[in-house]
């Protein structure tokens, strides 16, 4: 992973949480946040079938523009509905580490038990 | 983000593409990829069915331990059938960068148009 | 199942069937089928996300409005789907009625082999 | 419809009926009652998935018995969920029948307002 990509999440994240409590109609995450967790839900089901859809035609073209494009989707909705729940990528990030066994797991997380 | 958890995503990455062309008995992601794209992308639906179901849960009961989990199983499937199709998570990263304008977007990303 | 509704589904089919070829802007439909597979299957996917957050909903509160109504929407956007590729609803419950060893299994779909 | 499969669905939702409340071992669905609504919700968000995978396959292929075969069993599950929660075909039969003003509608739902 290049370096500028690094803490894309991270930055993300505080994007998501700044928009959080704003006014529904200052923003596309706002206005998610303000219709509730259902709406948000449906966005992520929402998502990952154009994922796969995206997906399949990948496979068949070899065009992968738009499954690059639906899995950003997808990620990003996720985010959102974690977001609203008070979770934010860190959390799934160290799960991730804890279970390959990465450097990345911090020692906090490592201690954690499951 | 910690810094622990910046390049999660970067390492998992590494080792999906090792285990990508190793026998299918060695690893559960060599075993996904022998079957197949279907087959990898089932995984995927079936994780973000049980996020859902997961976030539902966490809004009803405050439990959230369940939810981190399926968002790390729908993330950690989608990040193999990217792998599958030849594409990582930079890919998905600097298109999240780029629609939010974070400073982690990388030059090359910037201008490329979608 | 009352008298009335045994065959909604087969009427339901002949309705799919005379939209499926008419102008784009006649019906919604008639939409559907225009802009083609991916978008029908969209749909099949995000009704099935809302069936299943009714679902959630109808237990916790009860009230199961929402869910026949998602239910329904689910089933309808299958059966634009089946249409869209040469089939019906029938080529469903054969199958279903093949498993079950239901009477209403015909003679013909009894020897087919899966 | 041909007239035997017309009330498959209403021969099936009967089975239903009587595995509900049978012993977890006895049968594949009372094993899903017993395991509760979230398992039985999570096949329906996989049968939904195969069945999207198989739609897109039919559509390359011209092969549609996968699609049929994954179609039944999407709506086998949603029939189980329904059933977990006190509901049967009828009443998604009743909503189809209310938007499509088909004659199969009975009078008492057509009074109903949605």
């Amino acid at each position: 992973m290049s370096e500028t990509t690094q803490d894309v999440l991270g930055e993300l994240a505080k994007v998501l949480e700044a928009r959080k409590g704003a006014s529904p109609d200052s923003s596309y995450v706002a206005s998610l946040h303000h219709k509730g967790l259902n709406k948000i839900l449906e966005k992520v089901g929402e998502e990952c079938t154009e994922m796969l859809l995206a997906a399949k035609d990948a496979q068949q073209t070899g065009e992968k523009d738009e499954l690059v494009y639906e899995t950003a989707d997808l990620w990003f909705h996720s985010l959102v509905a974690l977001s609203h729940l008070g979770l934010g990528p860190d959390d799934v990030l160290q799960e991730l580490a804890r279970r390959f066994d990465l450097s990345g797991l911090d020692e906090k997380a490592a201690r954690k038990p499951q």
